[in-house]
Order: C-alpha cells, then structure tokens, then sequence
C-alpha cells in the first residue's frame, strides 16, 4: 500500500474531495439547510434528556459534524446527539455528578472524550468486530427498553413535576410520589405538543399531499414540524405569560460559538466512566454502522466499519474538545440528509456551519421555549423505538434468542442501561457458547449401490460392526473439542466389535489446537481400546496445518482422500462382508 | 424416563453396586492400600502448600472419597487435595487472611463450601459446557506457570528461611530478602530429599527391574519411594536432634477423626470468595473430568460429565462439613489407583477408611516429619506439570492458540492465578470471537460440463455478469451477521450489471435470529438496488425455521432445491449466455 492510499484509507475526504463539483454543491446546501431545521429542536431536546443544559446539544452538533466530514466513509451519514446515547450519558454522569451541577458537565465531557478515545483505538487496531457481540436480539431489546426509559423520564416535565432515576421502578416511584405537584397549564402544553408531533409524524403528510403538495415536498415540510411545535409554544407562553404560571422553559441559553478546551485529565473520574463510556461507544457504534450500511446500499456505496470507528472516535473527541457529550450517527436525521438529496459528507460540514450560527443568533428566541414541548418531542421519536412485535417474532422463530431478548429487555428496565446491555450481551454469548459445544455430527453409512454416505438415522445404508464412519459438520475448536472425545467415546462403548473408526471431515473447515489435542487424545484412547482412528476427505488447508503438527506420524490409522477408498481399504483389511439378514444395520441393531 | 432411572442417573452406586462382587472387592481392597500409602504424605505436603495445617490434608481425604463413591461416574478417579487447586486456595484464602490464623482456615473451608454449591448446580442445569471456555493452550498455560509458581513457593522450605507471595515477581523478591537466614541442616535435608524423589521418579523403576523384580511390582514399590523418603527424613531429624539445630518439622498433628460441622454462614466473606471458588471449581472441574475420560477409555467405560459435576460438588461440599479444603480428581493418585487394579468408585471408600484410621493412629509418627521434605514432594511432583515443548508446538501450529497459551502464562506469574485464568480465558474467546466473526465464503461458478460449481479464485469455472453465486461455509450467526452483510455489498459494488444474488447455502447448518435478520437486510438493501436474492440447497431443518419467520414471502427471489436449477433459471430469465472471450470471468475481470 502506498503512503497515498494508506492516507487516504484514514482520510476518506481525500478521495471524494478530489471530484466535489458545483452539482454536489447545490444537492448538499440544500440537505444541509433541512436537516439544520430539524436539527436545531432535536439537539436541545437531547441535551435536556442527557440532564445537561440545552446550549450542549447545540455544541454537539458542530464540530462532530465536521470530523465526521473529514473521516467519515459514510456519504450521507449525519452525526450528533441521539435518545438512548443521551439516556446513557445520563444514567453514567448521574452515577458521579448530580444533574445541573458542573460536575455532571465535567463528566459528560469526560465521557465523550474517553469514548472517543475507545472508537479511534478500536479502528486503528482494526476490532469493529467487536460489535459483533451484540447480536440482533440484544440490540433490539435494548433499544425497546431504553425508548421505554426515556419516553417515562420525559412524562416528568409533561407534567411538570420532579422525578427521575435510572430504572423503570424509580421513575414510576418519583413521577407518582410527585403527582400531586403537577401543573395544569403544563400538562396542556405538553398534550397538546405531543398530539400535534404524533399527527405530524403518522398524519401529516397524507394530509398534506390531500392539500395537493407533491409526495417528496410533503415529506420535507412534514419535518419541518417540530420547529412549526417550538414557535407555537414559544408564542404561547411569551404571550400566555405562562412562565409566571409555572411553566418550566429553557431559559437564557449563552449565545455564541462552543467553547474550545482540552478535557481536564481526571484520573479518578475517567476510573468511574471508563465501563459506560466503552458501553456508549459500543451502543453508538452499532446504530451508527447499521444506519450508515443501509444509506450505502440504497446507492451501491460502501462503507468501511473499521474506519467508521476512527470517524466516530474523531466525532466524539471534537465534541469533547467543543464541550459537547457523547454523539453518534442517527437514523433519522440520516434519512432525512439522505431523502433531501445529500450527495458526500461536505453536507454534515454545511450543517455545522447552519447550527454554528443558530447557536449565534437564534438561541434568545429560544428563551421562552417550554420544556414539556421538547419532552413531547423526545416521547415522539422514542415511540419508534419501541418495537412491540419482535418478541413474538424471535418466540416463534428460536427460543433461546427469545430469551436473550427478554432477558435485555428485562434487565434494561429494572437495573439500568449499563447493566442491561451487559447482561443482554453475556446471555447472548453463553447461548451461543452452549450450541457452538454441541456441534452437529452423524454416524454415516454407505448408500446401497453408491459412493455416497449418508446419516444412518436418516437413510437405508450399509455398515459394518468393525468400522464407525463419523461426519463432523463443524470446525473443530476449543469450544466443542471436549465434545468430540465424549461422542466418540460414547459411540465405541455402544459398538464392542468396533476396530476402526474413520471421521468424515468435509465439513471441517480448521481445527484449532485444542481440537488438534483432542484428535491426538481420541487417538491415544481408541489404540488403548485397540481401535484405529482414520480421517477422510480432509481440506487442503486443514491438512497443511496437520501436516506441521505430529499428529499424522502418530495416528494408528491413515487419512484417506475419500470416504469410499477409506471404507474399500478397510473392508478389506477386516476381511469383512455385510451378509444375509446383517446387511442392513441400523444403528440400534449393532 | 422412570424415577428409579432418574435416581440412578445421579447416583451411580446404585448401577455398580447391584453387581458388586467378592473378585472386584479384593482389586479394590488392594488398589486402596496403594492408594493410601501414597495419599498420606501427599495430602500433607498438599495442605502444606495451601498455607494450612497438615492434618487439614488428611481430613480432606476422608468424606470427600466417599461423597464420590456414591456420586461419580468414573469407576477409577481418585480424588483429594492437588497442587494446582492448593495453590488457587491459598492465593484466594491469603487475600483475606493471613496464614496460620482460624480466619485463613475457615476461608479454605468456606472456599470448598462456596465451590461444591457451584460444582452441584453447574451439575444439575447440566452446565458441563461452561468448561469448554478453557482451551487446551490456556488450560496448558495456566498449569505450567502453576507448576512454577508451585516449585518456586516451596524452595523457601528447602532453605528454611520466610517467603511467600503470590506471583513470581513477590516470590523471588521474598527469597532473595531472606536468603541470609538460610540454614544449613535444613538445605541438605531438603536437597537429599529432592534428589532421592527425583530418582525414585525417574530411576528406580528400571533399576529395581534390574535387580529382578517384575515390571508391575517395581511400579508399585516405587510409588513407595514417597514414604520411604517420609520414613528415612523423620529417622533423620529425631535421631540427629535436627529440630535444635533449625530444622522445620511437621510437629504435634491433632489424632482423631475429622470434626464435623456446618461451614458458618459469612456473606462478607463469601462476597470475597465467591470468583475464586468459581475458577477453583472450573479448574478443578476440567483437571478431574480430563483423567476421569482417559481412565474410562482405557476400559471402554463412559463418564457424565454434568453428572462428574455433581460428583465433585458433593465431594467438595462434604470437604467443607469435615474441615477439609477444596479438592479434585488428582492425575497422579487416580493413575495408581487405575494401575492397581481398582474396579469400582468402592476402592475410594476403602482408601478413606485408611486415610481415617492413618489419622486415628499415625499421626504421632509424623512429628518429626522435616517440613524441607514435603517441599521436596511438593516441587518434584510439579515437576512434571511444567510442559516445556507446548509453546513451541503451538507457535508452529497455530498463532492465535500461541498467543493465548503466552498471556496465560505471562499473567498467571506476573499477577497470580485468579487474573491469569481471566485473561488467559478472556483472550481465548476473543480470538475465537474474531476467527468466528470472519467465516469463509467463496463466489463460485459452474465447472465446465458439469453440474459443480467450486471457488472462483481456485478453479476455471464459467461465471455470469448478471449472477453472482456466494458459498457460505458457516452457520449464520449475530457473530458473522453483520460480516455477510459487508461481504454480499462489497461484492454487488464490485459488479455493476448484478441483477441476481445466489446463496449457495449447503454448508449453512443453523441461522438464528440475527442470521435472519442479515439475511432479511440483504433482501431489501439488494432489492433497493434492483437485484434479487435468492438461496439455494438450503437443508431441511433450516429451511423448516425460515419457514416460521416471513423472509420467504419478502424474498425477490425464489429459493431452489439445486444450485444448478438456481443457475439454469437464472439464465433463461436474463437470456445470459457466457460466450466468446467472455466465457472465461474471473473475478477480477468482471
């Protein structure tokens, strides 16, 4: 690989920068001014749910955009703040900081930082497998139970009432030990906010297109939506004079661009957040990825996930350089980049440049701005998380990643997103583990009349009292070598006439060296029972392998090209003919 | 399955004892002297090496050879205190209290309690699996640095001066410190020790067959060599007044029987214990059930092994209800116990009887026993657990199974026993998860006048710009999901007059719900693109769960019995003909 290309892996600008012209210019301009629109509630809404003041979403979606621009495989990815990142970061800086406080701040920060710091390790070091360990049922359970968290940490500031906590209970437990308080006038607003986002997510752009508007202007001007939500509430409690009756509102956020500083290095504190932040990074990774993949394939695109995570870990360090929390790609935003014709990263760049000014000159509007209609906002686009019909989906299709699901969904609510997602991944991988140790293998026989060997369980075959014929349909690993020693010495304990035994290998794709171990020690027992052990139809590679390890000077038998050749030669080594009434034994009758 | 069956499933004496005889009661009686002529010294210097006293080593010979009689499936295991698991106990047992004190004591007892509970309900949510976590190259790993960390704890005896620690950095920083105080009686008693012990090993078998003793009764006089060195060392010390002169020695062991008690509930203290009982049972677990399966295939016996673990557990528990310590199958005593010609788990309870009446009777001998001679057994026993040639055999056959077995035994010394298990195990997976995460896939393409279609990059076969025909040698699973995906894109980027996506699923044995999810995915990101996916020679029990999910309704395409009707159909509907100099495609010239 040439400097160039190797620069250009890490620096993926270089290579769609070259061809930028005035037509992908035009295309992105126009997605960046849509998406800033969208943007700009979306990001003070997820600040409120990360318990940080509103000003931080803003910070947050300004210069992650454009590291992302610079790093980014994704053309048309678009980064920022999202729900269950904020409920993480939440629950992670409430376990050091109370909410409001500096330290809380500190500790947001720190976490993007740390988190940033992890993604970009893990894409130098190449390990986007990592995220493999989160399997569909787990992700997905946990994405229901956190839309579930948040959307019931939300109802709080409907009501207008304190609360909160980092399970399900707790939240039940403050919102109702807090009833009492709740304001009238908040509740409306709030209703009232989350009846008009809901028509306008489910209901608007049919009406609109009823109206006569085109489907794709219909759609775009659907999103425009929540801003149409802020001004009508901003306008309500300005004129309303609703503040002075209780009404929460955002308040005086600090115009001006995102402050620039290096996170303080805080050893004490990086100790406490290292396990959420590598837990947020892998979360974030995920749903960035799988959103990314999806975009790509609609235009034939592709996206690296090793540089993805390099692009991430950028994203998340410029905002913990920017004062900003923990971001990542999300899904709608993305779609809507996409869907307004976003044609390379430089639109996320343009988009910064739209929220950097918003944060100059827009944010005194904001002042008036009722925190319920932001709740209604978050409850909204988390009811789309809540995905109600995959349970019965995995029940019906396979038990143990039903229970894998239940399990993360479970744990998420009644212990919290950190313990949730590890409990779901731990489950996942122990019922992995405990299939992947009880491989498929099958005693076979020959087809009368053929060079074919089939399951003796499953076919009318010939087979001999002297010759056990095993097919193994897995590798051998360390993971079921233990396995194959009990199934063979099961086998030869049920067959007392048995002199060799052959294992059928085309479907071993490699043997590690546990499962070398385990060959050499089946060996060893089977000559100490005076029975041969021999091998067939091995692949090239796996016998190259065994080639450089001793086992085939050791083994009492031979290997053999193919079965039919193995099962010839030992037929007549035994002097052996399946006869009369013998011809045909099944498995139960040797 | 009826209850006298299930009754007998978890209590085995009730199938061997039915046909127990006067010829195998005589092996077993014989067999058990042996056995217990070795274990006398053995289990002392074991408890030594625990940081207990010595008579703990006898109780924790009695109950538990019992408790295994009625419980275990291998006919010839012989359990007790072993050198590994004396070690784990008192790394586990010195971080909460300090040798010699009744809290270090009761931790040991309380380690047995916590790991037979473990082992018990491991056993009865049949949970043997769990065991397969340990690779050979990690379990060899974490039994060599054992083995020197073993050897190096003892040399301190062999000196007679103070030392200690946990890993091999602290011990030898504790010899070194206390080397001056060595003494002189006690460094020739120990090194004629090591030197008697050694030869006895390695020499004396053959040197008896030359003195004209048979093969077998040689073998057998010489596992004596222990006792008689015991014998000549105790004359020795009380004959010369060694004890005056600075020589360490067994001194007063307490005579009777095992007490009897309940472990004390102590949830402090189990809150410390219980990850170290959880690695000494799965250590345990793996050393036992290895011997038990080499044993057993000798005679073309079968052992259980969820069964072994509800054996050891009961052994383990009744260890802790008599004061004893954890304890295992032992290699070397259930060899001489095999060799001696026991039959049934009875010999077990015939060598407890004489471990019972040795601690009834003999103790008082053992009062002069030099502690330096016991460290000679200790280190000459381990000896042999050292495997020198592993690492080099591993590194020619495997680097990833290299790699695990080095950071076991580099974090085994460099941190102790507990973290090297973890990290050796840890990184074991990893690279599985990673291999796992990367399965093979070839594109394929027809074999010329045939109906086989074999790997592009290997074979001249015909392909078809329209088609691309994908084998996938792996199960689907949530830990190489997400890399088909990747892996069907880059390929449909590579070949821009795609229209149709073939999996070759012959060598697909499972798909869980994250397999099916990709595969969904794949469907819709292909259709997005105007190609069809289609499957082919999709096995029986897979095809029966798609079935249960909707893919095969969303599918754009059509799953075909054959990959050959695949293909034929294919053609016919693009009117694809390879032809002319387009007849030969490799892949890189599509």
């Amino acid at each position: 690989m040439t400097a160039a290309s190797r620069l250009a892996r890490y620096l993926p600008i270089l290579e769609w920068g070259r061809t930028y012209n005035r037509s992908a210019l035009g295309n992105d301009m126009l997605a960046a001014v849509i998406v800033t629109i969208m943007l700009i509630p979306q990001s003070l809404a997820y600040a409120l749910l990360a318990g940080l003041p509103p000003v931080i979403g803003l910070y947050a979606s300004i210069l992650p955009l454009v590291a992302y621009a610079v790093f980014g495989t994704s053309r048309t990815l678009a980064v920022g703040p999202v729900a269950v990142i904020s409920l993480m970061t939440a629950s992670a800086a409430g376990s050091v900081a109370a909410p409001g406080t500096s330290e809380y701040l500190e500790a947001a920060i720190a976490l993007a930082f740390l988190s940033g710091i992890m993604l970009a390790i893990l894409g130098f070091i190449r390990a986007g497998f990592l995220a493999n360990l989160l399997s569909h049922p787990v992700i997905s359970g946990f994405i229901t139970a956190s839309g579930i968290l948040i959307a019931t940490s939300q109802l709080r500031h409907i009501l207008g009432i304190a609360g909160g906590g980092d399970t399900l209970p707790e939240q039940i437990e403050g919102l109702w030990s807090n009833i009492g308080a709740s304001n009238a006038p908040t509740i409306c607003l709030g209703v009232a906010s989350l009846a008009f986002l809901y028509w306008v997510r489910k209901g608007a752009k049919p009406f609109l297109v009823r109206l006569g508007l085109r489907s794709g202007v219909a759609e775009v001007v659907a999103k425009a939506g929540p801003i149409l939500a802020v001004a009508a509430a901003i306008l309500a409690v300005s004129v309303g004079g609703l503040e002075q009756r209780g009404v929460a509102v955002v308040g005086a956020i600090p115009r001006g661009l995102p402050p620039f500083g290096v996170p303080q290095v805080d050893l004490d504190l990086w100790s406490k957040l290292w396990l959420p932040a590598l837990l947020i990074s892998i979360i974030g990774f995920v749903e960035s990825v799988s959103v990314a993949q999806t975009l790509a394939a609609k235009r034939r695109q592709r996206i690296s996930p090793d540089q993805e995570l390099v692009a991430l870990g950028a994203s998340n360090l410029s905002a913990a350089f920017s004062g900003g929390y923990p971001i990542t790609g999300g899904f709608a935003r993305s779609v809507v980049n996409f869907d307004a014709g976003a044609r390379t990263p430089a639109a996320g760049a343009y988009t910064a440049a739209g929220i950097g000014l918003a944060s100059l000159f827009l944010t005194p509007l904001l002042f008036s701005l009722p925190v319920a209609t932001l709740a209604a906002m978050i409850i909204v686009a988390v009811l789309s998380l809540i995905d109600s019909k995959t349970p019965l989906r995995l029940w019906m299709y396979s038990k143990s990643d039903f229970a894998a699901h239940l399990a993360t969904i479970g744990m998420t609510l009644a212990m919290g997103v950190e313990i949730g997602v590890i409990v779901g991944v731990a489950t996942g991988l122990v019922l992995y583990l405990w299939k992947a140790s009880r491989p498929h293998a099958a005693i076979v026989g020959r087809v009368p009349g053929s060079e074919h060997y089939r399951n003796i369980d499953r076919h009318e075959v010939i087979t001999w009292p002297h010759i056990l014929s095993i097919r193994i349909d897995e590798s051998l690993t360390f993971l079921n070598a233990r396995w194959l020693e009990d199934y063979v010495q099961d086998r030869m304990a049920e067959q007392p006439e048995l002199r060799h035994v052959v294992l059928l290998c085309s479907a071993v794709n490699s043997i590690d060296a546990s499962g070398l171990e385990s060959l050499e020690a089946i060996n060893h027992k089977l000559a100490d029972a005076g029975v041969s052990l021999h091998l067939s139809e091995v692949k090239g590679p796996v016998m190259d392998r065994l080639g450089r390890a001793k086992i085939l000077e050791d083994l009492h038998g031979k290997v053999f090209l193919t079965h039919e050749r193995a099962i010839a030669h030992l037929i007549q080594l035994t002097n052996e003919t399946p006869a009369g009434d013998d011809r045909w034994h099944a498995r139960g009758l040797i």
